[in-house]
């Protein structure tokens, strides 16, 4: 049977700021990456969070990120892995203060650190190496193909592989960088066939018409576009209607 | 048998800062009350100091502080108690991911959070809740005959009751405000004797002259005073001439 | 000729965080209080806020606050008047960096240390100090007949006396705690025709029904409720039909 | 004449935590770095340090950072021109604020916001715009021979370039990485004869043992090292027995 996690990115608000569409999301997907207080989140907004996402069966993960809370972790900087490691767990600690049981499902690194993982073995390592320190059952979430995969699995974590519906892939199975026109996918009709392709195939068309392959545990949903919240909807009724389940990544991989 | 614990702050660096001397202070005090991150200690501070203080057999505890970098958490603030409760749980959390499978052995509020809670019931009983909703095993630390104590106790936690050498006392069994002289003792045999009274016969002469009843559990040694560590030796040795255990608060409350 | 300021609190996002509705208002108000840092704003914002309201001809001023970025400054802290004055510093400093010619027109505290300062004289007048010693042509916007226009005054700086359209008064002229029903105004018509009696006659309505006095030079218009943009413009229209000048206080304290 | 400045970052304190000898180097040394709040400093520190530079008859600069307390600013992060311009705009008003009339020397980017404008010029040149736009009589000090240089003499500022008399270069006039065994010279002769030769001869022996063109205007001395206050007192007086002026960078450039 065809399996596939629907993940997003939530409690990103801060203080008296607030981000994303978290309550109405929730319905729609079945993991949540919940930020920890370092490129957003804060003690409240991640015990609300954690509560709604509980109280939603929606999957709990950390979703830790860079100290910039200025430039909301989008912004790489050169920390060492052992920074980046003791980052990791300071943040999977927080946020587990918070959840039920002290569990949580999984770890998925946020905006830069997770770029750097991708690119960066002894950094993906080393933030592995903190999930399985903090609790040896997390899933490590991670772009499929990447350091992330290889590294929770060389310490026989658990791992879930990432992929992107609304993404464009180059040849090389790298994503398109987000300048370049045509990098983001607006269209639903055209989301929603890639996601299936991916899912049922295994394949994604790159840019350059090749078909390559593209398999993934877990699929990346946006919460902050305008129109996250049909896309979800929709995306999750076109994938059961062709009779794939969609549940947390908890329960498959 | 008498027993007492010595406590002290530790792990006060933040990034390249640092302050106190632990490496010092550890083979004389048998537990540690280490900085989260929010007045002082920072991700790899902590890991740093929680292994050293369980390579030296003292109890880790976590140092729950205000979000006051600048002010080291020693200025109270006007938060109220649902944000105290996810202030520390966040804490704890985060320290507890450094600690050997996860355990620590207590929380012992810091600066203006201990004074604040010391005076207002309802800031007590949600930072207790907070250490009982992460683990109900924690013991909270904090002013003997104060809100905290009463609030530990009615939660079911194990308490300990800290104690102060080298403070003086009103006749109500108050701290007399450290701005007034003669608030702090300096004379090591003074705060000696002082020490094997409280212990030994659970009394202290006020400033009044009068005697008072002052029991506890676990005495505060602070470690960023010159003498700090000769004091720590000295007490220690004194006391334990005098026939009293100097344990980890974890292994008697 | 009578003559009124309208200020309003603006440039209060943070990172990607967004909040208030700054550009529909600006039309609307005739001073900005720009966030410095402190409880909101970054230097990003800063730029573009200053830019925003010199175009729109509107006086610009600093909005400084306490170092509670989670709790947006409205969290009273026990910082003591010299940390008051060099946080003031700072902050306007910041500030004028970002402004035509480096000059901005008034200073206003923001959110809790404002309400510090209507009962503190020592801080009150730290902070008017912090003022004077940057720029002695800065004007001093506080409470009228609180501490802050007292502390401005005997240093001999310009002062701006605020006063609030949409709050309830207490008889002795204080105003009515915000957590009472009724503190805040919401009937539009209200509010305008208090706004009038306050310009016109220098005079408010109390809760008990006793008319008070009641003088101001700036009116205080807040920007993040649903109805702030319209209820600006409708207070501005009214005044001026009413044959009252709406201009930046610059122009007339 | 022969004259060089002698620059030495300072301020780098931060709440209670302390760094760095300010006071023994004052004497030894003509212009100050001081940290704006970002990497290092508070309110506090900057009025205490800028009023004893401005007592020591030392010249004042500002020492803007990247925004990473955690990381001191040596952590390079991938920010763009414009967050670098708005970024150090902000930290030289804040520092201006503390000096006395308003007005300060110099400004000198501080760690890996220095590092990274010597190899990115359109950072430096943003930098450069920044330094204008808060005041065009401010100098700009950078690596000799470095982008920050080309930057500031671009836009018609002062600029004053630096040079290291206690790091070893490579043949093309880059400094060694730190690193590299011998990439910090820790012999008092060598690092005072180099001094004298970088001064008298503009010129420096390179690894590989050619001399190598290197003029400055004003020479970095560390604060942090335990021989920092004696090496600045030695080197001071054998360039003025050599016949050297050593004056703030203001002086002469």
């Amino acid at each position: 049977m065809l399996t596939i996690d629907f993940n997003c990115d939530m409690g990103e608000g801060f203080g008296r700021y607030t981000m994303g569409r978290d309550r109405e999301l929730l319905p729609h997907v079945t993991s949540a990456n919940i930020a920890c207080g370092f490129h957003a989140g804060d003690a409240m907004c991640m015990h609300r969070t954690v509560s709604l996402a509980e109280l939603s069966g929606v999957g709990v993960g950390a979703h830790p990120g860079l100290p910039d809370l200025m430039g909301f972790g989008r912004r790489s900087m050169a920390i060492d892995p052992m920074e980046a490691k003791n980052y990791v767990k300071y943040q999977i600690g927080a946020l587990r203060a918070f959840a039920r049981g002290g569990k949580i499902q999984h770890v998925k690194p946020h905006g830069a650190l997770y770029n750097m993982g991708v690119q960066d073995e002894s950094l993906a390592n080393a933030v592995a190496e903190a999930v399985k320190e903090v609790d040896p059952e997390l899933i490590l979430v991670g772009l499929a193909g990447s350091h992330w995969i290889a590294a929770g699995m060389s310490l026989g974590l658990r791992v879930a592989r990432e992929v992107f519906a609304d993404r464009a892939f180059n040849a090389d199975g790298s994503l398109v960088d987000r300048r370049v026109k045509g990098a983001v996918l607006e269209n639903v009709a055209d989301v929603l066939a890639r996601t299936l392709k991916m899912v049922k195939e295994g394949k994604v068309t790159a840019v350059t018409g090749r078909e390559i392959p593209c398999s993934g545990d877990t699929l990346c949903l946006h919460g902050d576009t305008p129109g996250a919240v049909a896309l979800a909807a929709n995306l999750r009724r076109h994938l059961e209607e062709a009779g794939i389940t969609v549940a947390p990544m908890g329960t498959f991989v």
